[in-house]
């Protein structure tokens, strides 16, 4: 069995490719990282950092053009600003009816389609990704949803002739769930990098800095990253 | 409503383009077209033509890095032969158990992706694309199948937060069908390109070729294209 991990270098990205390492070995596993434009491009060299500690095959593409008209917070040509609150907060004023503002449109999709045609090519049996349940919740990003998983499940499996699943194994789970499980296979956090706003150190105040500190918090441990 | 149309400058998608430009007037209609890496590029010279006699407006972009480790016929860098068969042939010889040798890993799930990230940021409400029932046969082409194309359809509803669909119009027709529908909608077929093999004029041999005369010789009318 070989498989193709969609790697960002955060937390959640990082522990499945420990998943897949552990379960079938890391001549078996290969890491794709994508720039598609992100402000915390920075996050390219924690998923670099992060094959290299698993001594796996490392494969990177851009997509940045796709995205060029999209004012998506997330993104470097965006004059919109990240949100500085927690995803409750943004939820809150969402009302849960429309996507976060980093939401960046279909990107998961792209992103376990351009997989899906590289890991038919590099003989690869199946896709891994690290969508968890905290980010679907409310709408905050609909390409995080149980919903969406199974049907690009679906759509990849017919669309490749039956030649290739994906696997969400933190679907159904939080980020402190994810963190548990992580501790257990021994994961390197301190080489991930989460923030979105990707200066020198975690800005500590976005959604995603907020959500990675109560995650270590939840399971007692100290995230090295943040301490610095 | 508005609609992006994936515009190949074949007779199928352009076929695509002329339903949703009689239906929802060129001003609602967005065309895009992708270069990925095929042989026969001049047919995005075709695409470009027939946008521009609906008058609409004319993307593209570029993905001919993503399928740098395949080893379709179809690509530029492959050094395998774009079968001089037909469809029929070529699904005899792999007994209908993989796709032809000019099947692009996953390229119409990639395809769909991306063009779903620009619909949503181009404030679509839907896209086109011209699959139809000659490609799905014999598992030659499965991501023009309508088991992927509902799965996909699906895929695109719920990550997107329930904003985009999808429409196949053409999904269980066959091409001779689809050009009564497009000689009905007076589509110029003259400006259209299908040879895969993108020399000055139709190699008169690939699948493609051959699909195309057959079509036109069902409805009774000559290709000025192949006569030209």
């Amino acid at each position: 069995m070989r498989v193709l991990v969609l790697s960002s270098g955060g937390i959640d990205s990082s522990t499945a490719l420990a998943m897949a390492v552990s379960k079938f070995g890391n001549e078996n596993v290969i890491a794709l990282s994508v720039s598609y434009g992100q402000k915390h491009l920075k996050e390219l060299e924690a998923s670099e950092a992060v094959a290299k500690h698993y001594n796996v095959e490392h494969l990177s593409t851009d997509l940045t053009k796709i995205f060029e008209y999209s004012d998506s917070s997330l993104l470097k040509h965006s004059t919109e600003e990240i949100p500085k609150t927690s995803y409750e907060e943004q939820i809150n004023e969402t009302k849960g009816e429309k996507p976060v503002s980093t939401y960046v449109p279909f990107r998961n999709g792209i992103l376990l389609s351009v997989a899906a045609g590289i890991a038919l090519s590099k003989e690869c049996d199946v896709i891994y990704y690290g969508i968890h349940k905290d980010d679907a919740a409310g709408s905050a990003y609909p390409d995080c949803s149980v919903e969406f998983n199974d049907a690009m499940g679906r759509a990849i499996y017919e669309g490749s002739g039956k030649q290739l699943k994906i696997e969400a194994p933190f679907v159904k789970m939080n980020k402190a769930e994810i963190v548990k499980k992580g501790l257990e296979l021994g994961v390197p956090y301190e080489l991930t990098w989460s923030c979105y706003e990707g200066g020198d150190k975690p800005c500590g105040v976005c959604g995603t800095c907020r959500d990675r500190a109560r995650a270590f918090k939840e399971n007692g441990v100290v995230d090295l990253l943040a301490d610095d």
